[in-house]
């Protein structure tokens, strides 16, 4: 560590993988489009594994997974607004368009399905992802939001409410915590996507 | 909503306040240096409330406070390190230039202390910051990272540990599950930051 640094060394930034718009550590949570047999896009969340080549999974028999088979790709996004990111991962959400408003890049995708196991009822398949065109469409500096990451946490816990093998009253007290993390910390959008979080789950916001 | 929008309406960005480089919501977590008696800089967290002015808190005689009251100001900065944040919130770390290698972002301010009150015995003091001279110094579009997020609230949690008004049993247990989702979805920098958290605390990591 040099004199004139309090952080260590630092890497401006990884590289980007080859194809890709922006660079991918461990898992990047982004927003792909696939296309459906109505010819609309469907939005849903899915966690981009980071390495060569880049890969992601499908839990069940979910639109993502059957538009990757029927239409071998689609398009992730990586999506700066957190009520984008609720709405995918939550609700059923088509459009004519698959690149959302709030997309600060994305990038057209092969997907191949290159593996495939079971845990309890649920089938899970692997994907690689090949780039194909890709676009940066705005860029900025990090800033660091607390509500904006409890909104990311509130969607993983909220989307494992009944499930099997996940403990139903810890997932509601983590997503109470995380309402008041929003509530302190976040901004306009957290908090209406949090609202959106409690929309599209059973789960009801403690009262303030 | 217009029919090719799936996220609902979006502006690209909140605008940033005049003359701070980044837009600001809710409570946006930076890093501050202040420049100590022994001119060195000293880094530590401070959370910035959007809002005009802007304004921070400090939490009892920390060296923040004592050396804003002392130079009136300091640097505020953006870090995209997970590791230099933890450095700034939980240990003692100086360096000879204010600047860290990570900032991604930084803006000198004046501070004016604007109000204070007390909390059982801490002495919470309110600033109103004033922006100077600003610099971006890299940008790129917005990622999601679990694992980032998750050493964010990590820190948070440790810097409350022993602390008068929280649980600790509640926060080792955050802790643990933080440190499950740093595993999972962080890449080497967030390891390496949840790694300095347990040193920097009297937390231990759970075996995996």
């Amino acid at each position: 560590m040099s004199d004139s640094s309090a952080g260590g060394e630092w890497e401006p930034a990884d590289d980007a993988p080859d194809g890709w718009p922006v660079a991918l550590r461990g898992v990047t949570e982004s927003v792909i489009a696939t296309k459906g047999p109505n010819d609309l896009w469907n939005f849903a969340a899915l966690g981009l594994h980071a390495g060569d080549p880049v890969t992601a999974q499908t839990y069940g028999n979910t639109r993502t997974r059957r538009n990757f088979e029927r239409r071998e790709g689609g398009v992730v996004q990586f999506v700066a607004d957190p009520r984008a990111f609720v709405d995918a991962a939550l609700t059923i959400r088509e459009a004519p368009e698959p690149v959302l408003p709030s997309a600060d890049a994305w990038v057209e995708v092969e997907a191949a399905c290159v593996g495939s196991r079971t845990e309890g009822e649920t089938t899970i398949r692997e994907w690689e992802l090949t780039p194909d065109e890709s676009a940066v469409v705005r860029e900025g500096p990090t800033t660091i939001n607390r509500g904006f990451g409890a909104v990311i946490e509130a969607t993983v816990a909220a989307s494992r409410l009944g499930v099997a093998g996940f403990d139903d009253a810890e997932l509601r007290d983590r997503l109470d915590f995380l309402a008041t993390v929003v509530d302190h910390c976040g901004g306009a959008r957290e908090r209406e996507a949090m609202a959106a979080v409690a929309a599209a789950s059973d789960w009801e916001r403690p009262e303030n």
